[in-house]
């Protein structure tokens, strides 16, 4: 046993219905008195509904996918114009984005209200967008001070996006057992989010308004983001960052089809996470708790079904190849990877081997 | 789901044999000159050969148990007058207990190196004794901004110490369950926490100089801190605080002796608490992984062992209620705990009622 952890300073609330009381405790304690909301069109309502007790300065609505750096800077103007002192944002990761964008430069607080299974709130990760290029990077500053998750703001999350997301926040568990800076502490945050996910996303399925379902759902992409942001990115995170960027596959889909392969190709190699997963799932092999998952869940099953070609197979390969950590638990060589991608072309059963 | 947890920021650095050079890297990281090192005579030895590579201003061996405030003034002025920057404290709770008192007033970083399974390293719980009387409080000021772990600082604790000192993390863990303020991200600490100490306590009997037992142990013993420290003390803790205090019975076994009853009594009450222990112990009941880990730790058994006398339980009784937390999972009457109380007297078997 190795390894060194940072614990992120952080304080979470927790309770449906309760984000309006939460929001004005909190903005109490953290003494501010002129508060940002920051929250896309789309948003304005439910964050109305939320933010009627606090000493609101300004509203901002400037929120952009992937925070280009004029909006940023727009962020940042209005914050100082309205002499902020804290900021609130209300919405998903593009809104949570913008919020550390303007607290990267300011130092303004963040108290942050997801209303999606992002789970940029969690973490010390910032991105911006110079024309088509993303940059990211860590910055201890722009990790909310306080998280305020309120299960009742998702409740109207579309069913396919939720299970989409629920499934990335899936991916970010069982990758980070085996990631670079993989360790006890965050196998024990992935597996508690995936006991989380594998409760909570059926429910939310079989019944859109089940508030325990969704509660369970928006605790687990919670715990999700604080072990894959700790633990790193892993061989299942490198191969669908590849297929996304070259083949412009979608990115939930993607991540839904490949999973059960590189559980399949990895779990073998290391048995300590092996047994985590399938402890998670209470399945005596973990991939039978993932592909019983996912039939619950009618969720994508083979890469062909999102354009991706046969052909494209090879050159895949070879371009992920580079990008496999060499901290994986099991050596992988091109030919691994070109059989692993066929699989997922196909939806072959991955307990076949891959 | 509804909780607000605060989570506390730290780094814990975790490998066997690497104290001297995490501890060399940490306080290059917090660009510390001037070093403090705290430890007692006891671990003088200890402490000498990790911080070989350390740039030390003054040693510091004045450590006295629960921390006497002429003690903790001495340190005090001994940090002062040397113009510490950083205090590195080696040794058990005690120790470390001085550190955070001197952290208190100076503001001073530590890094803290235990070498028990105390647990003080992972709190902002500090205390001080006047007299005969111990003040606690909490204070973030005095959580250490380091944790360096290294289990073979550990061999050398001897074997009875180590069980008792290890059943007594496992007793944070179990009470933290039903804490007050217990939530989710508590309870997954202490499971992790309770499947670390099943795994290590026996390794540590059978073979005290095996590292990986050792390992388990200490992880075990900072998860346990962790999620006890957050959720608070209940039902178990408040039994062996009155029982230790009126009737000057040993504070690790009577941990040992009263933890399986409570579980009992609380188990039944709490499905999801009894299913997330009984999953750690890999048991299909919570209290039978108790009672085999106690087997094969040869566990203390009754309180009558230890001079506890069976007509002080009706007085034992009356003296718990009114400390009894009242988010206890089921209500507690006086007679539940003469009943409670007669059994672990006897050393009853738990599993045939309290």
């Amino acid at each position: 046993m190795r390894f060194v952890h940072d614990n992120l300073p952080q304080r979470v609330c927790f309770g449906s219905g309760e984000a309006a009381a939460s929001l004005q405790r909190e903005i109490e304690n953290l003494k501010a008195s002129r508060v940002m909301v920051i929250a896309a069109e789309a948003e304005k309502d439910l964050a109305e509904g939320i933010t009627k007790n606090l000493p609101i300065a300004i509203w901002h609505e400037d929120v952009v996918m992937h925070v280009p750096v004029e909006v940023a800077e727009h962020g940042r103007q209005a914050a100082a114009a309205a002499q902020a002192d804290v900021l609130v944002s209300v919405g998903g990761g593009s809104t949570t984005g913008l919020a550390k964008a303007i607290a990267m430069t300011t130092g303004l607080p963040i108290v942050a209200v997801p209303t999606t299974y992002a789970g940029s709130e969690a973490t010390t990760v910032w991105g911006l967008t110079r024309g088509a290029r993303k940059t990211t990077g860590i910055d201890p500053t722009v990790l909310p001070k306080v998280i305020v998750y309120d299960a009742t703001l998702t409740l109207t999350l579309p069913v396919p996006m939720s299970v989409a997301s629920g499934l990335n926040a899936l991916a970010h568990c069982v990758d980070s057992m085996w990631a670079p800076n993989a360790d006890p502490i965050n196998a024990a945050f992935a597996a508690e989010g995936i006991r989380s996910l594998a409760d909570g996303l059926p429910r939310v399925v079989a019944e859109p308004f089940d508030l325990e379902g969704r509660e369970h759902a928006l605790y687990a992409a919670y715990l999700s983001a604080v072990a894959f942001a700790s633990a790193g990115s892993a061989l299942h995170h490198k191969i669908c960052h590849v297929l996304g960027g070259a083949y412009n596959l979608p990115h939930a889909q993607t991540h839904a089809v490949v999973l059960p392969y590189v559980l399949a190709f990895n779990g073998a190699a290391t048995p300590e996470a092996e047994r985590r997963i399938a402890a998670a799932f209470g399945t005596s092999r973990a991939i039978d708790g993932l592909q019983d998952l996912r039939r619950e869940l009618d969720a994508p099953r083979a890469l062909l079904d999102y354009g991706f070609a046969e052909e494209s197979i090879p050159e895949a390969a070879d371009a992920i190849l580079p990008a496999v950590p060499p901290s994986n638990p099991r050596p992988v060589t091109t030919g691994d990877l070109r059989r692993l991608l066929r699989a997922a072309w196909s939806g072959a059963d991955p307990r076949e081997g891959v």
